[in-house]
């Protein structure tokens, strides 16, 4: 209804039209429009382009459903990685166990935790975080690691946003999401986090079940008490790194076939969009840029993490989508 | 139409209207039993009381779709293993990757392999074997080994039964795990034999795809060579043997949620029986006993291969089903 017919028939009646009217329009431009928070362009246009190619039959790029497959990078890829919330669940784990380990407070890199010691903790490094995380994720049946891994998730808190991490989901990324499976995609997870912490929310908040998440694992032994029943029992040795040339690896060891589609945002992508968009037949390779300062987080080339550096060299060679946060993105959460 | 009612009318154009007949009430027999190869007994009922109390809505034992999960050995529940299908493989490549390789002329144990030496095959043990396994699986990408597999799977015939191996498939299982996939559950292949030979041949044999198998597995890399592309190579090193206790470590790893049938034949199916037969909820574990001389290999306590020995012990308490292959199956592989 036009405004000016509203004003000049002037009932009160027609007052709630307009509200109802744009909730019409805004459920149609939702059925009609699968990705309505990725602005028009080259990048909303390369995925459509992708989707209508493989999904076309009589298409010469046509894919059938059972090949279908995408891989996804979950840091910084579907969900915000600064910090990341897998590290803020190891800190707030560390003080947590605390009690039960005195020696941690004289003990590091735990004592940095402990006291919030950003700077003896960076010094650390790679070793030092690998030492923390066995030991707040080991010890515990795959059942109670996940009950702990939801009741962190239900109560943190992202120290700028002050939402829970699973609503610093990436709206546009969730379209894409589901439009992959509607358009009869399986999307997997392959991530460096750890499988059993991912395992924990992708289903309620990406829609994408255990089977369909793939990460870093720790060793898993099969145990059966006596007098018990059995179980698996999470043990502080690492077991497999899920980054880098790890991911192609692990995609290989668990999908055994090379997916179509691959979305990623860090260099620890880069072997994983490579093998995925090289194979024979249409293939999709996306890097999310985080360029975005005022609505997230501007990083790339030199950031210690989600650097993006040869990527952003190897993405026109290799004709990856490379999105930008701040350009090709309407809306960045979920919730506003 | 009854006997005496044709020969009362003899007419020419009737005598084919038994053969219609018979035809029409197999073919309903198919549609309303889903296993027609199941005799009637105690297996074959346990086997729909489980799917009954599972998928029926409002009953107490109600499985979601998502959580309806069922995992099977292969060796010896899926398909024959007595000769042991992938075992004749190492053998065959032995024999066909020997003009390569000179010294296996001279060397154990592919000496013994090369001239069918057993006895000598049979001491070398599981060490040997693996050396023998290694060798013939490993050099090449994981597309160039499924071609390998393949070839050999079309071209390799049963000593015995003189068909091919995918024709020894057991009747009674593939009407099973049709029986389950029709019920809503994702049906997956977890065995001790290789992932990628198994992958060779699931989704057409089984209709179980690549990413629903679960094996054994060679260490394999990820390669970019200059001027090639992107691979995946497998190297001669174990990576991971899928069998007794490693069975619920991978349903850990690879599925991240416990099961709630579990089907097998043999002690190495153990552990992964009683992990998910000891899960929260109605379960279901069943092993097939090789009891059929006749139609198959009689074995079970003291067989060198598919011992089934705790097993036949634990079964009882353990409330397991244990289909015997000569009472219950009214048929044993697809083509008679």
């Amino acid at each position: 209804m036009m405004p000016i017919a509203r004003r000049a028939l002037g009932l009160g009646l027609l007052s709630i039209t307009p509200i109802l009217a744009a909730g019409h329009v805004w459920a149609q431009a939702q059925r009609t429009d699968p990705l309505p928070s990725w602005r028009d362009g080259a990048s909303r246009q390369s995925i459509l382009d992708f989707l209508a190619a493989v999904t076309t039959e009589g298409s010469p790029d046509f894919v059938p459903v059972p090949q279908r497959i995408a891989v996804f990078d979950n840091d910084g890829t579907l969900w915000c990685e600064i910090p990341t919330a897998q590290l803020m669940f190891v800190l707030d784990r560390v003080k947590a166990l605390a009690p039960h380990y005195p020696a941690w407070r004289t003990t590091q890199p735990f004592k940095a935790a402990l006291e919030g010691d950003t700077a003896t903790l960076a010094a650390a490094g790679t070793h030092g975080l690998a030492e923390l995380a066995l030991a707040t994720h080991a010890n515990t049946t795959p059942e109670q690691f996940n009950v702990i891994a939801t009741e962190w998730l239900a109560t943190a808190r992202h120290p700028k946003f002050q939402r829970s991490y699973t609503e610093l989901t990436y709206q546009p990324m969730l379209e894409l999401l589901r439009l992959l499976a509607s358009s009869g995609f399986r999307n997997y997870i392959v991530s460096g986090g750890g499988v059993e912490f991912i395992r924990a929310f992708s289903d309620s908040v990406y829609d994408i079940p255990p089977e369909q998440v793939i990460g870093s694992t720790i060793r898993t032994e099969y145990r059966f008490p006596h007098g018990g029943k059995p179980e698996l029992f999470r043990v502080a040795v690492m077991d497999f790194i899920d980054d880098g040339p790890g991911k192609p690896v692990a995609i290989g060891k668990f999908i055994g076939r090379r997916p179509i589609a691959a979305f990623g945002n860090s260099d620890g992508d880069l072997e994983m969009l490579q093998y995925v968009t090289s194979g024979p037949g249409r293939r999709f390779g996306l890097l999310v840029h985080h360029d975005d300062a005022e609505r997230e987080v501007a990083y790339d080339r030199q950031s210690p993490f989600g650097k993006l550096d040869r990527g952003l060299d190897l993405a026109g060679p290799s004709r990856w989508t490379v999105a930008s946060m701040r350009q090709d993105w309407n809306r960045m959460f979920p919730v506003q």
